[in-house]
């Protein structure tokens, strides 16, 4: 084989290197290419319609709770930055700097956004004046940068795509009441759109946003294991309302800051999406985000091809007129089984072979990405079809929460963890002093980090796995990416 | 009157100050704010959510072509710049530059893109191999950046949005195609969605984009008689092909460069939105780009209050299932009055009005931004309002294009322009003899610019109107923002 051919049709096991098995996934299926600048990529149309199928069902759901779109700028005054301490150092090694611009030198740097809530801040400030205006509700679909050493694509690149939502409201409980309700929106989100399960609960203090009071996560487990944060929901409290003078005039008169909120999901969801469903074959989309829901094989020597054609394009448009993405692939010069490899490498949910037989007997053949096959009558197509396209949804979340489950293990001491880690990988509850040492100590020890503290365990731990003092918190402990 | 009474309840008048009316509206509708960056704006929900409608438009208007969104990186290594020699002069004065990054300083300085040509022809080298690969049709959604030093919110800033489609070809027929494609995809969104009538013609070679072999445009003319130019379509020759090495094999197995074509329109489409359709009272949106189509208002006195509610609401959801963009403003302690006049000034095209006598008479009444208002039979309203939407539609396009139509002038020599310019404001058709000179001419008497040579013109200019020599096009001339 050439290399070029070796190039194109081989995809390194999963079992035989993880990382390896992911980059080819990725290049073959034609998702991204690598851009010439340091940390960025490319999203192609078939990694990018993913993500346009991922903004529908956000923004549907951002908007069905009041929250309505707008736009702030890319450019961030340095001075910004410098209001609130923690974002400042959490934020300040990832920012690029533009610092000339129309041929001039600028007075003051301008940062690249990493995240909006300095400028969001800012203008919220001359936005709100009374109780009147709030809650204010405002979501950004945007590009960020945060200037990445090591990279991976879709996971962690110098630019990616996101949204951010930044809400303002009178009171600490109904911000508090707002961040859980987005976070339950990402979870229902994450698990019946892209079907991975999700582990829902709150980060330590050593892992919550720059700035935050206390953030929340969902932590999705991927093939090989390890975590994947794959959406977050902050409580800010008044630190951005006090960094930036964000404050009303409350229902007594009197002046009050605002309590704020922020969150997010981004193009990181793609890869979580190729690392909980793939498999040896290639690319497995869930039937709701996958671009193409059901590719059209026609089959079958030349002289039956005009029937078979014919009666292709019959039930394209049938299906097409019903909402479901359908895709015909009548090319003659490839061979159906060629083209059968191609859509389950690809991803392709659903595949409908039709061939001279099958005319015949008035039949269909499905073959689903999940490994079923089987035949149905011409009458019932568009109804088995819908069915089936919602049981491979379901069957999708089922394996990844059975996987989740078979990779899920509990530990009473950092030994146990470390022995653990030797040939496992997963995540570990554990319980946990509170202390940042302790937590420290695991990732020293292990390279796992505290993913979050969920908020349903099925055993509440007694003592912390490193200081066996009393633990307060059952923690999820994981590798990450 | 209070400064702040004041501030919050006064247009300027058009025929007083156009300059300080567009503001006036801009602000007073809530569209947008500005920045706290130089020459940068934010969106704010109402005016963003006319771009989330126009995106909408476009993108299935784009798809149904064949084309697919791709995301490029937003830095571009200088070094790309350099390859197109027109591109880099034309785009050089106005790039910002990122020279540091994650703490240390760049060795290639990054500019953040104004356009994605270098970087979408760098990519396309290295995707096209075969004219297999042919046409490839991409269309990116995107921020760029231009460092403007006169800034008017949507119409010129430094930060704006917009589309940019990049295609590829194998024969300059394909791509000149292709062009035109999307320039009447542009004239029939802009004149059927935007409700205003342009212009569609060819720019001169001084006004073409740099880089570009030919570029044509869609102008639309404001209230004050200036032009908007409201999208471009380029064909690119072989121009960045060949500074990036765009080949392919071609049938014969020869190495081609290919042909290539970009397009774009921008968030400057709400400007010109803005100074169309709006007037003395404040915006006039178009039913098809309006967030809120349809504004209710129930009124009359409290003892029928909870009997008008119950009416409005069940129209509301009879709206709203139909598809209809419906609010109900029911805050008790507004006016009508107040309301009525809010609403016409936030440019909403119908406004339904409900009371205690309309519930008896079974009736209800429509009042639309145009300023008719009639009664109609409860059982008809929803046909009613579909009806008057249409209608309200055509007829916006119907006054801008006699606006248009009123304010285009023919004159066959420059004193005679520049005689017209002292008291009128238009669109001027002239004769011109195809030099840069006489175009430069025209623009330092008048400072009116050739805005194109149109394809449909009435009548043939036998002369130019600088030098009197042979006419080459019948071109028109305006000033421009």
């Amino acid at each position: 084989m050439s290399k070029e051919a070796k190039e194109k049709s081989f995809i390194t096991p999963q079992s035989e290197d993880f990382s390896a098995w992911y980059i080819d996934v990725i290049r073959k299926a034609d998702l991204m290419d690598y851009a010439p600048v340091r940390g960025c990529m490319v999203f192609k149309p078939d990694g990018y319609e993913i993500w346009e199928l991922c903004q529908r069902e956000l923004d549907r759901r951002f908007k069905e709770t009041g929250h309505r779109n707008a736009y702030f700028p890319l450019f961030i005054p340095e001075s910004f930055f410098q209001k609130e301490k923690e974002h400042v150092e959490g934020f300040n090694p990832e920012l690029p700097w533009v610092t000339e611009a129309g041929g001039e030198k600028l007075e003051e740097r301008l940062a690249i956004r990493p995240t909006s809530e300095t400028m969001i801040g800012h203008m919220y400030a001359k936005w709100i004046n009374s109780y009147r205006d709030l809650p204010l509700l405002i979501n950004q679909w945007a590009n960020v940068v945060r200037w990445e050493k090591r990279t991976l694509p879709f996971l962690r690149t110098s630019e990616f795509l996101w949204q951010e939502g930044h809400t303002a409201h009178e009171t600490e409980a109904e911000a508090r009441e707002e961040t859980m309700r987005m976070l339950e929106i990402y979870r229902d989100f994450v698990e019946n759109v892209l079907a991975i399960p999700v582990i829902v609960g709150q980060k330590t203090p050593s892992e919550k946003f720059a700035g935050a009071v206390d953030t929340y996560s969902i932590e999705a487990m991927m093939k090989d294991g390890k975590a994947v944060q794959a959406g977050t929901s902050h409580y800010l409290g008044t630190n951005f309302a006090e960094a930036f003078e964000i404050k009303y005039l409350d229902r007594e008169n009197k002046h009050q800051y605002v309590h704020t909120t922020s969150w997010g999901v981004s193009t990181r969801l793609i890869g979580a999406l190729i690392m909980v469903h793939g498999d040896d074959k290639g690319l497995a989309l869930p039937p709701k985000v996958a671009p193409t829901q059901v590719i059209m094989i026609p089959i079958g020597p030349q002289k039956t091809r005009e029937q078979v054609l014919a009666k292709t394009d019959e039930y394209y448009e049938l299906l097409k007129q019903a909402g479901i993405r359908v895709r015909v692939d009548d090319r003659p010069d490839l061979s159906p089984g060629w083209k059968f490899n191609e859509y389950e490498m690809r991803g392709v949910p659903l595949r409908i072979e039709l061939g001279p037989r099958d005319l015949e007997n008035g039949q269909v053949v499905l073959a689903t990405r999940l490994g079923e096959k089987r035949t149905v009558k011409q009458e019932d197509l568009l109804v088995e079809v819908q069915r089936t396209l919602e049981e491979i949804q379901q069957e999708m979340f089922n394996r990844a929460l059975a996987f989740m489950k078979e990779h899920t293990y509990s530990v009473d001491t950092l030994d146990e963890l470390k022995e653990l880690f030797t040939e496992k990988r997963g995540f570990v509850y554990a319980g946990w002093c509170g202390s940042e040492a302790c937590e420290h100590q695991v990732k020293l020890e292990t390279k796992a980090t505290s993913r979050n503290i969920p908020f349903i365990v099925d055993e509440h731990k007694s003592k912390c796995l490193v200081c066996e003092e009393q633990a307060k918190h059952t923690v999820v402990f994981a590798r990450a990416y």
